[in-house]
């Protein structure tokens, strides 16, 4: 029951793509990532997920079109959407995602990208 | 699947303690509020409880101590431990919730400051 702050939990890894479980709340869990680049198209048949943007844009690519999502702000992505965060010009993007414990951050596919544990930090 | 932007939304309420929905995930839900000097104690028997504080600074008083939760950070409450929110000097803290969407905000307690309904911004 302590405070957890963002920025020191920020400090503490450096790769991209690789999230990292710094709370949980009943069956659901928060991760903080830092991302880089394009990620993986995927979907997640089961759970909607939450981004939140500490740090830089996000870009999540939808199928039809594609959602900006600055600093401050959130997006949930729903359930079977198929959807590729990206960042752009290089940026290095700071990110917390809520979502449940049995989240997989490809969702449906394997990727040179995917990790199958999210360490707490 | 639109971006948020937390600072959007709370231009449209102004009332303390009385929380608003901005987004679902799964059975669960993302609230704001603003809140100014001290709430009630209570506890969730069935749900853990996240606060982030968007802007200024969160007391929650437990039992035992009290937990300051600065800007920018988050803080789990555990489901059946009692705790009541505040804030300190007369300062007004706008804060996102993360939670079960079956939360009572007072708990097992019905106070002057219940309200039965989030309503959706």
């Amino acid at each position: 029951m302590n405070a957890i702050n963002l920025q020191q939990k920020l400090k503490k890894f450096s790769d991209h793509w690789h999230p990292r479980q710094i709370a949980g709340i009943d069956d659901m869990q928060v991760l903080l990532a830092k991302v880089k680049g394009e990620f993986v198209w995927h979907k997640h048949e089961k759970e909607d997920e939450l981004f939140q943007v500490v740090k830089g844009t996000l870009f999540i690519q939808f199928r039809d079109r594609t959602e900006e999502v600055k600093q401050g702000e959130i997006i949930v992505v729903p359930k079977g959407v198929e959807h590729c965060p990206m960042t752009k010009d290089g940026e290095e993007v700071h990110i917390m995602l809520f979502e449940k414990l049995s989240v997989k951050h490809t969702g449906e596919v394997t990727d040179e990208k995917t990790r199958t544990t999210y360490p707490k930090i």
